[in-house]
């Protein structure tokens, strides 16, 4: 089941220039259905691989469980046959039951549901906001680490470096997780979605024992959306550095659950919207301003 | 309720160079919690503005409308207190309800639930495709529409110089849809999310009485996954540009429903993934090997 990336025959193209078929690689995508209990939860669209650590950190994300001891196991569903089908018997290994371990409540699937819509027609960003802060077993706020602005800037290109998948099919979205005293790369996932490279770093630490994350940075390739900002915070990370831009209720979350959010890390420079007291800039010869420590 | 983009003050570094704080411009991202017949069936994190078309293009992706004029009429919800809080009455315009016209049928919950879930433990990629299949009332294969290669290269250069937000926020997606004989750029719609970026389009399709799509490419910012190939197989799209690379489920399903896919269209060249028969070559000086109509 090494679905990861899939050969396929291509034709590439310039204006003006021969046509050529050749051989390219695309990253994998299929259906995954994660079952907690026997119970269908959520089915995600996923690169195939590092599955169960994706399970872990969708529960994380979702505020079922809070540590990795909390998962007594996984498996994938048996092969059964198709419905109404030929009887086929194949394990396309895409179901996935979680066992939680005894005494930890499992998902309640209405509950779930009202994750966002518990206001009713006073739906807004604030209550997304408060939802999060509710569920967050961990408080980012109170994580004193600090990190080096030189430091952050360059773990992109670390993270880059480490992207085993997307150096081959340019398909792939990246999540690393880097230590932020020494910026020592800890983990990296990869996924043709975003969210689901988040997952599965988190579903990696969670199985680690290493939850809350403090004293970590976790960076993503691309935007900041709230989505991801909330995983950081369910998951206790203190610093979020993305790529590109965050959204405007990625940085409300931040300012509200005190953590860092970096954007546009592109060496030598970033762009600092929320948390900014832990990002540390080292003196410069050229006088300042006294104005670093704000934002 | 003009939150396309909110103001946010930012400090903005570069290593070992002056720090400076400055107003930024963030790409707005709010909850849109769409009801149908008062009853409530997706929430999605999006940016605000063409929310109509959003849940219209949303609805022609679920299968539930195939025109515009299954779609009565769509309001936001009255403002209601929040439960419990302190009798807020403030709308935040983010719960929009959308009245069927008479005869469409509403959408099953337990029926959407089970769109990618209904082989149980077969669930795979194939299931997916069988399910837009199964979906989809337009039959994309049977259109004879054929796309210019020099056109269609182009393509993302119109797309962006059109997005108008991405050029304040860097951080919007963008779908927009073009005429396949001449280029002309039908309409462009940005969001935080690409999926709702394309449902935007296809919502303003629907409500101009264009569906099916018919002789029309739709170009996207970034990646092609399963999820945006499926959107417009339901929308009767033929063609389907991304500026970045397919997932190889999003190919598959190009494959099984007879759309033409490419990637990695920059101008001048391009990947043709899937139905290259409509992917036409003007004749070059130098000599062609005859193959350029594979793939």
């Amino acid at each position: 089941m090494t679905r990861v990336t899939v050969r396929r025959r291509v034709r590439r193209l310039t204006i003006g220039e021969r046509t050529s078929q050749v051989e390219d690689l695309l990253a994998g995508e299929e259906p995954l259905e994660i079952r907690v209990g026997g119970r269908s939860y959520a089915v995600t669209m996923r690169t195939p691989g590092n599955d169960v650590e994706l399970a872990t950190g969708f529960l994380v994300s979702e505020g079922v469980v809070t540590d990795g001891a909390h998962v007594a196991g996984a498996r994938y569903c048996a092969a059964s046959p198709l419905p109404g089908g030929p009887g086929s018997h194949e394990n396309a290994y895409n179901v996935l039951d979680v066992a939680l371990a005894p005494g930890v409540r499992p998902p309640d699937p209405a509950l779930a549901r009202e994750f966002f819509t518990s206001s009713a027609c006073g739906l807004c960003g604030k209550a997304s906001i408060d939802a999060v802060r509710t569920r967050s077993a961990f408080a980012v706020a109170n994580d004193p680490v600090r990190v080096d602005a030189a430091l952050l800037a360059a773990l992109p290109d670390r993270l880059r470096a480490a992207q085993d998948v997307f150096a081959r099919t340019g398909g792939l979205h990246a999540a690393g997780l880097f230590d932020a005293a020494t910026g020592a790369c800890l983990v990296v996932r990869e996924d043709v979605g975003r969210h689901n490279a988040v997952d599965k770093v988190v579903g990696w630490a969670a199985a680690a024992g290493m939850l809350p994350l403090r004293g970590t940075v976790l960076v993503v390739s691309g935007r900041a959306s709230f989505e991801l900002t909330q995983k950081a915070v369910m998951a206790g990370v203190p610093v979020l550095a993305a790529v590109s831009a965050p959204s405007s209720l990625a940085a409300e979350l931040a300012d509200e659950a005190g953590l860092t959010l970096v954007g546009f890390v592109r060496d030598p420079s970033l762009v600092v919207y929320s948390g900014g007291h832990r990002v540390v800039e080292r003196a410069v010869e050229h006088a300042q301003d006294g104005r670093g420590d704000a934002a």
